[in-house]
Formats: structure tokens, sequence, C-alpha cells
């Protein structure tokens, strides 16, 4: 056969294919990897391609946006990056390359505590667009130097991430190997002190008497909530009961995730704990989706189940491993596009139009 | 091996795989994409694949018929072509060749306007047997001035398309690049002026400041109304509120269709959309379905879950393609002898005994 | 690779597998395929394999045994060999061979009116254990004079297939061609006088004013039941209205079948159709299932759901094609094993005790 | 390429791939075929994709154990290796291998009846961490004998086998021959007299007539129960009135089981059979999962619908081939390390915190 160029992307799963073929195994393996058999990996997926819109007709309308309010601010539209970790894995120029992509599409973007870069640099490149993503440290001390730096530094909101205080490597991660250099280290924790060492018995669990002896509990968030005047959102929350805990402590808002089918194995799709979380939070409260959104109708169906906007992870390391900047950039376009032909097509030009009434609930029996 | 020829094509099926490996990619890619991930286009067949039919026994008959009444007239047979356009991209006949088809099966033939040929040319070919389809265009002058050609050249109905006032091309079709050639003009709009140049602002979005802003309203269908008395078809409805208000504006008929899945990308089956529509419109209202009909079997579905006609698109391309209006004829009458089979297995005699209490509701828990 | 030879098969689904690359394709093809898309035949199959059994324990019982009554006789287990045409396109002995494994297995045979071999001369190798397949002919006195021939060969009951009265010939086997010789004939029927000519006019259905213009009807049946003491088992029956007018029309025995998914191409599984049949017939109605059986466990999940007996049709061509009456003999011996076996395990030993309580419905949701 | 070494297991699936490509054909197949068509083997992985759990969020907790109370004793964890048959197949030391990797992870092990090793051997080895699994011979000394060998070598439980009064070989297995040499024999039970030979009539069946009237009845599993004071675990229990006639006999636990898929084909999967039987028995009555465990999160899942503890049974014969006692060693490690990750990613840190409301249950129509 001739060897004719491959085809420019249109989509993010282009951008993936393209992306496994072009990385190498051991980083591709790191970043697309689930957990365990890769349960909730899949259900994030199969949950967007169970549901069906509604189409309308005949509903001109020349004042359609895709804009919502959050914390006090305008964004343009609901498609935010989801702190990512290591974006050097996959391009030189790492998560400053991605930061250009979101300043171009004005998209928000969440950088993460674990970035090749620090955070400085990455809101530097921003320009407002920035949140901060954050680990509640082992230190308090410690996490208050993030959250400091990421005040100065001019996010305008903190997502804590909650659904992994302790995690296992994806299978197909430990037998690819390490996707990075030994001595990798991540450089917004440069400055801080080795983490305590705790003394464990002969028969203790490195789970139970290790991560989870030191892992964050309520009165951690509770400090923190007292520490800064950033908007918090809460990330990697599934049970209900824990949503409005966290609402009550002052929390600004909810992403619902499984951390993108890396934490736990089992975890349902995000898309499935929407409503019940919606249902408990009441409509005003603040609530993203995070898992599985691959296209603009995937937008929409978050946001017709209960999501104000959304969170993309791995497409923004595939585009950015095809084509940099321009890739996430592009990447961003495209879903905004197809999100805004699938509001026009349904007769939602506004996002507050988007409701469970466009689902489709189908009347013949299977 | 020994090259054998291959067999002759028997069904639907067959002639979709014949003309996906004669065709070339770029037109093939055109004709089979759907919209996004084409999960309408997917969902269009496995519908019909869920549905089972009950047999019945000892029914001697000599008086079937397929043939049904619409719009005053007498129809041999429920299975229409649907609107398609450029069957010129397949076979140097185009649409004429089709329409020869239609007119050796007596098959009503809805003529596009985006054809290769002009309208006058295939009513002529079609003798009686043709509606014409109609996009409402950004200028009424130039949506009249279609009309009264349609009404000239003998026309039987309007079909006016509605659900895809803005539209992305398959992705399989991005990615295999251009199914025609640069200079391509589709004849029936060629005396029309350039469509009106709007100014968009510097962040303004092409969907819902440029297409939607022009887009086709309720007040222009209650106007295409008052200026002809052609029976109108509105053809692509899916929710039964829409398709309530389409009849109590004088709309004489509905077609149930996701545009063969190339429009809203997420959209239902056509056939489960059916119960609905038809449970809103009462009994007596003209119902068509368009979308994943490719057997007999379908057509009796279609029609047991409300539908009184159904529409045929890509299969005619794909007949056309590969054995030209032969094929098509062939087709055609494959078809119509599968419904007939159908019809006598299952003790239906005629279109109106077709109805739920032929579908089998399984009560075995699976 | 060295070519050892394949093992010995121990199953249904291995002679079938086995014949498929053993018979030439036309053959194979016409003795595979089902009718239209084979959605019958598939579903066929996957009844059986959504249905799960529940295990006993400490039954200790010696007295076991699968016999059962029928029409006033014993037959020494529930698997008969269904009506199957043509044995002679896979065999020499053709079905002669296939009645010698009956009797060797004290299996009841079902002979079929168009075998390639005269019903007399299987007869003769049954001795008392056939049944005769019978289609109801165009002429009253062709249909008496193959009775009355089935009378005096010794069969003890008439097999009346309804669910054919229009076929259209498998996909497959329409791309395959023939699978005989130009001039084979049907030995029973060779007596007979070719059937009547209809005049058909111009516009006229060869389905609707030919073959169901022609075909049987009630009072064709109630004629029959009035000039036969034989038992009449009616076969094809879906629906249980027909089920219950049959009966109350002298009809001894029902079969479920959909003629192996070759009749309705979109019939439901005949697996799902037993249970609405089985409650209106009562439980001391003979009713038989035909139909995707392939293993002991299907067997008896066919009685769990109300039939008394079973047919299988195409296992008995693909062992005669891979191993003649030794072949057909091994796997009657098989499925009846396996049938003891499931048996034993659930703690049923005997037929009469196998009902819906043996059938686990899951309580954990999916 | 290159032919680097393949990358070292990180689980249970691993294990079995592994295994697959290293053992001989027959080996193999006696290993990981089930019965009939394999349904219960597969239904048994089947239910545990489809359950999701919710993750939890904020439960710092240092107290975390995987410790049980069984027949009063502590076990630090619910994996148990099921009994397996001839261990020797897959590695020199047999069950001996095995039982060091039990020591060393303290995992209680069941001894097979039928293990390649006397049972004297494995309790040595075993040091106090061993149950017994028995079957009840045909002649109740010999039985006798058993016990209290089994006793006397200081077993702590017998596990009475119940679902295999007869079986059938795996087809997998027929197919590729038999998996172990001509001469080979079961140490324990070599001191028997042969089993007694029973005249059966002609057409006795060997299954009704055979194994079935010898097989175990309730008399004599109230004689066992008389005669030692053990606990006695009745494994292979489906069905709930089975489950509570055991009780009542004084059973002190039951393991609900399929025999791994190999007994009854149509069997449910073990996960399904749990929440009926867990209602019937009661909150406090111990209660075994044996079929289809492969990962921590599996462990967790049966836990949630009614186990105390679970059984792993094939997952040890790949370790065992791949690794020797080290491979069963890592491989209950990994699990046990995943279901502590599990419960603290579910927020439960102590066996008995598991139920059902960790299950997820969608509200999202399909």
């Amino acid at each position: 056969m001739s060897a004719a160029p491959p085809p420019a992307p249109v989509c993010a799963d282009d951008y993936a294919r393209r992306a496994q073929s072009l990385l190498p195994p051991a980083v591709a393996a790191y970043i697309d990897g689930g957990s365990g058999d890769d349960q909730a990996l899949r259900a994030n997926r199969e949950a967007f391609a169970a549901v069906s819109l509604l189409p309308r007709v005949l509903r001109r309308d020349g004042t359609g946006s895709t804009r919502l309010q959050l914390f006090g601010r305008t964004l343009r539209h609901p498609i935010l990056l989801a702190p990512v970790a290591r974006h050097g894995l996959v391009h030189a120029d790492a998560a400053a390359a991605t930061a250009r992509a979101a300043r171009a599409t004005a998209s928000v973007m969440v950088a993460s505590t674990q970035s090749s870069l620090p955070l400085e640099t990455i809101a530097a490149a921003l320009d407002g667009l920035g949140w901060f993503q954050l680990y509640l440290q082992p230190r308090r001390e410690d996490t208050l130097a993030l959250v400091r730096r990421a005040e100065a530094a001019g996010f305008r909101a903190l997502v804590l991430t909650l659904d992994a205080p302790v995690q296992m490597a994806s299978r197909e991660a430990m037998r690819a190997g390490p996707a990075g250099s030994p001595g990798d280290v991540v450089p917004n924790l440069a400055r801080q002190s080795p983490p305590p060492q705790r003394e464990l018995e002969a028969d203790a669990s490195l789970v139970f008497q290790g991560a989870m002896a030191d892992a964050p509990d309520w009165e951690d968030l509770a400090w923190l909530r007292r520490e800064t005047a950033l908007p918090i959102v809460a990330k990697g929350v599934a049970h209900p009961d824990d949503a409005a805990r966290l609402r009550e402590l002052g929390v600004d808002g909810i992403a619902v995730s499984n951390h993108g089918g890396r934490a736990l194995a089992a975890a349902p799709a995000s898309l499935h704990l929407l409503p019940a979380i919606r249902a408990r939070l009441g409509d005003a409260f603040p609530l993203l989706l995070d898992g599985g959104v691959r296209s603009g109708a995937d937008v929409f169906k978050a946001l017709a189940f209960g999501a104000d906007a959304v969170m993309i992870g791995r497409p923004q390391l595939h585009a950015l491993a095809v084509a940099g900047a321009a890739g996430v950039a592009h990447l961003l376009k495209s879903l905004r596009d197809e999100l805004e032909v699938t509001m026009a097509l349904t007769g939602c030009f506004r996002l507050a139009d988007i409701d469970r009434r466009a689902v489709f609930e189908r009347t013949i029996p299977c």
C-alpha cells in the first residue's frame, strides 16, 4: 500500500488513537490506564453512549450562547481542563503549552499540584483563566504554602482532590514500567521537607496504618475553608451524603469524578452519579462532572443530568502529544462546536435550558 | 483461491457491503457516515433488531395487498425513496436512474432539493410518483420559486426537512476528505443569488449567531402552508409536542426521522420515537418513519409501532452504485417481497391489520 | 505446526463446526441459514443462554428416569428428531442412517414429507419409533394419500407443519446457490400431479394472490382431523390464541417452533413463547419445543418453561455429515447424558419434577 | 520485534494468561474448563463486573483491618484458598508449595481430598491454617477414616463438597484429552478398597441408577455431624431452602459455590445467589462465596452482598504454575492489597462495615 499520511484528527477519539501510536508505550499506558480491571474507566464511556437526546424543530434564535456564571465570573463555555499531572511526559512545553491553548479558547484550566512546571509559570500563561488543584499535604504548613502561592499567582479557585488518599497504579502501567525518569520531581512540592516517616508494626497495613492514618479528614477541610477566601471545589465526590456535608462545611462547588477511573477500580460512571447528587444539592449549587467526556454531545448529557460544567482529562494530553498547543486548542474548539450544534438541534440556546426533558426515555420494551 | 465472481446481492445489506467496496473511499464515507460518534446511526439499526413479531397460522386469504391511501391517492406499497442528495456521486444517470426504478416498481420517490439533477428532470421520469423535498431557503422568494417549480413539474407533495438547520459533517467523511469535485453545484438552487451575508462579531458563534439566527421558524412554516395547496410532510420530527404543533399549523403528515443519523449525533432511534408521536397524533394522521429500514420485516415493525409508510435512504444509493436503475428496482422489489412474506406469516393481509398485537413482548426474565 | 487430527466431537456445537468445514459451502449454507437477517435463528440460541438453573444438594435417588408418556406410549427420553428435509444432501444413506441412530437410542424420529427417501423406507428402519411430518398439499386427495401411506407404514403420529405457507430462502443460501442437483425430486410427492396452476393478474402478488390464496386454513385442519385417528401435533405455533383454537379443533399436541428460524425472520425465540402457551393450554396438554436446543441443559430449560419434550433439527444433519448414523447416535446419547446430569444436579429425578422453580431469577440489579 | 521478556504478572488475570501459555494444553484445558458450554463459568465473572461501588471521602482512620472471626479463630483476611485437586499437575512441589504461600500470607488453605499429596503433608506445612475438603465416600468407614486423619493432622474445619455427586468433564478438557498420567492415584484415597460395584440393568442410567443411587443424602450429613466436633462448612449450596436445612442439621457454615462452573453447566453466578441465602440465614451465620473472585474489588463485592469470606480456586493454580510458592504468595498479597484499597476508598475500615450501602444502584434508565 502507498503510505498516505494519516488524516488530521477530527475529534477527541482521533487524538486518543493517534497519541497511542505516537507515545512511548510506558507513557501511553500511564496516561490511558485506569485502576484494577478498568471497570470505572469503561463505565464512564458507556454511560454517555447509552443516553439519547430529543431533537426539536423550527426554533430560530440568534441569541444563543454557551456562557455560564461560576463563582462570580463569566465563563465562555462549560468545558474545563481537568487537573492532569505531568504534561511534560508528552510535550516539551508541558502544561505551559496546554495553558496557551486554554487562553486561546477562553477555557478554564485547572493546574495540577503534580504539574511538570511550577504553578506560577502556568498561572502566568493563563491570565486569569486558571484554577489550582490541591492535594492536602501531610503537613498543614505545606498545604498552606501551596494555597498562598496559588492565591498569589492569581488562580481563581481551588480544586481539592479527595478521591485518592491511597491509589494503586494501573495494571497496564505496572506492566509497562515507569513512564518517566527516575529523578522526576514535582516542582510544586520541591521545597517541602520529605513526608514524616511513620513507624509501622510488623503486621501493619501500608494502606490502613500507613496512607489512611495520614489521610485528610473533615477537620482538615474545615481548616482549609478557614484559611482561604478562594472558592473551593471538592473533586472526586460520589455519594450524596458526602456532597451535602461538604456543602455544609462551606465548600463552594462539587466535582463528581472517579479520577478518570484511576482511583476506586469499581466506581460507578460519573454520569450515573449526577442525578442523586444534584437532587441533594438543589438547583443552584455549582456542580461539575469529570470522567468520560469525549464530545460536545457528552458535555450536553452531563448538563442534562445536573452538571453546570464538565472537565476533560486524558484528551488534553492526547491532543498535546499529537499537535502541541494547537492540538489542545483545536480539541477544545471542536468540543465547543459540537456542544453548540447539540444545543441548537435540541432547541436549547442557553446552558440553563438543558435539563432532563432533553433526554429521551424509551417506551418500546427491549 | 480461484477468483469466483461475488454472488449477486440478495438484500439491502448486500448492496451496502458491495457499494462500500466499489465506491471511492471519500464517497463511501460521505454516504455511510452519520454524525459525531454515529450513535443515532447505530441506534436506528439496533432498534429494529430488538423487536420480535408473532407468527400466526392457518390464515388463508387470497385478497392480501400492500396498498395504502395517502393524501387522497393510492400507493401500491408503503416503501418510499427518501430524499437523498447527490445521486450523481455514485452513478452517471444520477437520480434519473433512481426515478426509473421508482416508476418500474410503483414506488413514491422524494426528489431532493440537493439533487444532482433539476427537479423537472426527475419529475418527468416519475410520472406522478414524485414528491419534492424542500429546505426552507434564507429568502422566502427563493423558497417560493422552488415550490412553484415543484408544483408545475407535477410533484404530489412537499417533504419539508426540519432537522438540520445546522449540521456537522460526519467524522468519517471529514477524515476521508471531500466526496465530490470543488465546483459541484446544486442545480435546483443555481438560479438563486448567494445567501445574504451576516456580519458576525468577533466572539460570535457560527452556530448560534450564524446558522440558527437565519434558521426557519414556526412563522415560516405557517407562511409556506398559506402559499401552497400541495400536501406538506414535515420531516425530521422527534418530539410529540413538535408533532402536535405542526399538525395544528396545517401540516398534512409527519415523518419521524433523525436524518439517517446525520443530524443530532445523539438522537434516539427513529423506531423508538414512533409510539409517543402516534399516540399524540391519533390513529388517522399520516405518519412516516425514516431511518434504519433495511428489510421488509423492518417495514412491518415500523408500521406495527405506528407508521403508515417508511422511507429508505442510503440503500437506494448502495443499489444505484452497484447495479444502477436495475439495482434500485431489485432492492425495492426485494423489500416489498419481504414485507409481503412478513405480513402473510403474521396473518396481516392489509397494512391496516398491522399493529402492536403483532409485536412479541417477552415474559421470561433475562 | 504438526497436523494432529482434530479432536472427536463432544457436543452438538462441535458437530456443527465440523460439518461447516466438511460440507460443500452451498449445502452448509442451505442447512445453517435462517431467513432474512437470521434474527429468529440467533434468538433461539440466545434465549437458552440467558436462563440459569438452581442446583440442589444431598438428593440421593436411585429411581431417576427420563421417561415420559406421550399419546398413550412410553418414550425413553424427551429428545425427538425434528422433521428435516433432504438428509441425502449430507450422507449417502440419507434419513435411513438417521433412523438407525434413532432406533439405537430409542429416540422418536419425525420423518419429513420432503425426505430424500420414501416414508416407508424410514418407517421400516424405525420400528415403531417414527412420527410423520405432513404438509397439507394443495389437493386434499394428495394429503390423504400421504396420510394413508403414513398410517400403513406404522408411523405413530402426524406432525403438521403450519408455519411456512410461504417461505423465502435464507440469504446465505441464496448467495451460495443451489444445494442439490437440478433434478432433485421429493420421493414422497413423486406420485402427485403437478400442483394446480393459478392464473395471476399482472399486478398480483405471488405471496398474497399466489401462495396464500392456496394456503391451508382452519377448515383443512378440521377435515384432516376427521380423516385420521393418528395423533396430530400442530408444529410452528407461536400465538396462544392459535394454540387454543388448535386444541379445540381436536389437535392432540402443539409444537412451539419458528421452523428453526427459517420461516418468519423476526419470530421470537421458541423458548420465549412457551410460558404463555403452556398457561393457555393447561398443564396436561402435550406441548413440544423446537428451536435452538443444543445441549441437555437446553432440554431441561425447555421443560422448565412448559414443554413436555423437545425436537432437534440441524444438529442431526451436522452429526450425520460428520460421522453418519454413529454420529447421530452419539449426539443423541450425549444430549441425554447431559439432560440426566442436569436433572441429577437440580434434584429433579423425573421429567414431571422439572418446572419454573428450577429457574433462577436474580435479585441483584444489573 | 525484539524479544523482550514478558512483564511480571500484576494481577490474577495476568497469572491466568501466563499459565495458559506455559502449561501443556491438556492441563490448561483441564484447569480452565467449566462444564457444558461454560455458562456458569462466564456468569461467575460477569456478575462481578456488573457491580459498582460507591467511593466515600475524607475518612481518615488508622485502625483499619481485614481481620475476621470464623469458628472461634481470628483470620487475618477473608481470602481463602479453595480446595483444588491435583496441584501436582502444574508444579513439582504440588500443594506443599501452595501451603507455604498460604502460611507466608496468613491465609487459610482448604486442602483437597483429591490432592496430589497426602493430607498430613499439607497440614504440616500449614501450621494451623488448614481446613480439609471432604467428599462423602461410598462407604462411611472410608469417610470416617479421612475425618479422623484430618482431625489428627490438625485441620481446623471440614469443607464438605455437595455440588458434584455426578460430574461431566469440561468439553474443552474432553477435546484436549487426559491432563495427567494413566497411573495417577489420589494419595488420600489410596488405602481405600475399590468402590462397591453396582450391577446395572441393561437400560439403566449411569447417572440415575449409578452415581445418584450412591450419592450422599441428608442422613449421611446428619451422621457426619454426629461423628466430628470440627466445624463443617457445606460447599456448593445454591438454594436458600438447602442452606436453611443444612443449618438446622448443625452445619457451621455455608459456602455458596457452583464448583467454579464445573458442576451444573447452567448454574447461576455465585454472586447472584448470595443475597437470598444471606437473607434466609440471618446476619450471624458464617457464609462464604466461591466462584469468579479475581481481584480485591471482587472480594469486597462478595462481602457487600452477604459473604463473610471468599475462596479462590483456579488463580492459585495459575500462580503456582507461573512462579511456584512465590507466585501464590504474591497473588494472595495482591488480592489483599486490592481489598484494602477498595475498603479505604469506600470508607469501610472493617469487614463488618461492608454491606449493600456500598453498592451503587443506578437511577438513569438505560
